[in-house]
């Protein structure tokens, strides 16, 4: 007999009435049935998730969720490992991008070091659960161990409880991290079973010679990992990050409280399958917030048989693509709930 | 000697200075170069417009132009022509779509009929200047005359005249008008020598043998004003709608007053081109808001060269998709503006 984890339990159910109710009012309201497209299929499920006829979005979070990555040791990132903690101290000096867009979009921002290379546990305004300082190196053994991926997982989840208690009503998760975009493509193939150099690019700015050992490196490091592979959850103990685990583990707590996720972009996208992989029930609760320029985000998409709000070629992380969506959500509930009916209007409808 | 329009003269020079300092801005913000997509490109031109480092949006002003069309006595249309003026009296009233987009993004709305088919002289909070009661019925006739597509072009312009002095730095024009993607598909196919059939679509929702039929009409009908063709005005006067003949002088006029415009979905498109047919220095200060799920407007497109920002399957006119837009110009500038450089924030750059 086997004892089920709690990433196991089953997600909320989505209030079906309430979504029947929703799409009946959008073919009300005065506009050629469908003519709105995905804003229309973004309220009706907001209201399914939130149980009513006219959802809103009043309290909107977006967690940060930053560590290290010992496979920088093979030069496989642009920027130095430094950036890491470098980063955190502008997200809580309210220079980074994820910074200016909870300002301009009115949600609130916490910062998260689940384990960074560089010491920071003095820097204020940031959440310190560090599992280590960084991961092994996974090019050569495991990125972790099974209690450290289990940690990571609790990370997250421990920060939507916190969430929860303030009345956080859709959930974002950024994450930063020399040398994820790495960690996210090896994740993604091993769960996929796809060719990692299929799934690998440029990240902060890799280029030519270097994009090509970027790939030699994580060929090896997926055909290593493969041999330990057995379930879900060994994809992020052999090449995961401790923010990919802690944001898996979020959207699956918080599909579990309620809370619908807005997933970002390539490697919360790669956290999100995860999830999904680990918890399928999980997947009804997310939404997509955009289509990253890494190239292997199509096959993750894909993957998860999402279709994303945008495509704007970001690729910066932090949350930065589902800070901005979620102006399409706020936009989206606006007009399904502001917009008159053709009664109301006295509009006449379609001919018969 | 012939005389120039006014039509014809030169739109603004944007600033190139301001351009490229904007775009070095942009590579000393933190984070990768590039890593914002396209809205980095919005953030830079914007400052190539406005002539400065740091733009921003204070004043955008949505005008919807309004008017009937003849051909729908062809039964193109699944809606009765009634509903143009019923939809100006839900526009001034609030509940339209681009009624609720314009609270909500915080942009001026202002609405013009163009030509209605029904009366409506007396309904209040709209501004009136019919070329006359709808176009006619260009399956079997030319929709106007030569000096009703001048008037029609003079109404947009006119328009932008009022909007500069009250500041506005950020045109857009919505349209209404039952049978104005018929009129839009011809008008496009016109002047792009593209078969209409490939233009055409469900607008509203015509399907099925009625959507063959409206093909129909449609070939016919460019098949008679393509014996008339001699310059791109001949498009408008031929097959076009006293609103897209308002919106293109509008963009001309918004090119020449140095004010960007943010082109909306498929009839806006179709009057944006013929707006750099009869100008091409006007396609400079265009900005494309979204792709629309009208199936021609990918062709319409394409013969902009215009890369729109969203893709939401939207297809509902009166500005909406822009309304939408309009979001993502704000957060571009914000970003832009308010980010952190690599100094700033003591961040390391990339590795060498």
């Amino acid at each position: 007999m086997t004892t089920q984890s709690w990433w196991q339990a089953a997600a909320a159910d989505i209030d079906e009435t309430s979504l029947a109710q929703a799409w009946e009012h959008q073919n009300q309201l005065t506009k050629p049935p469908g003519a709105l497209g995905q804003l229309e299929q973004l309220a009706t499920r907001m209201a399914a998730y939130q149980r009513q006829l006219n959802p809103e979005i009043r309290n909107p979070h977006c967690v940060v969720f930053a560590a290290d990555h010992g496979v920088v040791a093979q030069g496989v990132s642009a920027f130095p490992q430094a950036v890491t903690v470098e980063m955190l101290k502008n997200f809580v000096a309210g220079g980074a991008a994820i910074s200016v867009l909870s300002r301009v979009n009115q949600f609130e921002l916490s910062v998260v070091n689940c384990g960074t290379a560089t010491p920071c546990d003095q820097l204020e305004g940031v959440i310190h659960s560090p599992v280590a300082a960084g991961t092994a190196d996974f090019s050569q053994q495991p990125a972790m161990s099974q209690q450290q991926a289990e940690q990571a997982l609790a990370i997250g989840s421990d920060q939507v409880d916190r969430l929860k208690q303030s009345g956080c009503d859709l959930f974002i998760a950024g994450e930063m991290g020399i040398g994820n975009t790495s960690a996210a493509s090896c994740v993604s193939a091993l769960l996929l079973s796809q060719n990692v150099a299929e799934l690998v690019g440029p990240g902060t700015g890799v280029q030519g010679q270097a994009l090509d050992h970027k790939s030699e490196v994580l060929v090896a490091s997926v055909a290593r990992a493969q041999q330990q592979y057995a379930e879900p959850l060994d994809a992020l103990v052999q090449l995961g990050g401790f923010e990919i685990g802690a944001i898996a583990g979020a959207y699956i707590r918080a599909a579990q409280c309620g809370i619908p996720v807005l997933v970002d972009g390539f490697i919360a996208s790669s956290a999100a399958l995860l999830a999904v992989k680990l918890n399928p029930s999980v997947r009804e609760w997310m939404l997509f917030s955009h289509g990253s320029a890494e190239p292997g985000h199509k096959s993750l998409l894909a993957g998860l048989g999402a279709t994303p709000l945008l495509d704007l070629g970001m690729r910066l992380g932090e949350g930065s693509g589902a800070g901005v969506a979620i102006s399409l959500i706020r936009q989206a509930l606006a007009l399904h709930n502001q917009m008159a009916t053709f009664a109301q209007a006295n509009v006449s409808g379609a001919d018969n």
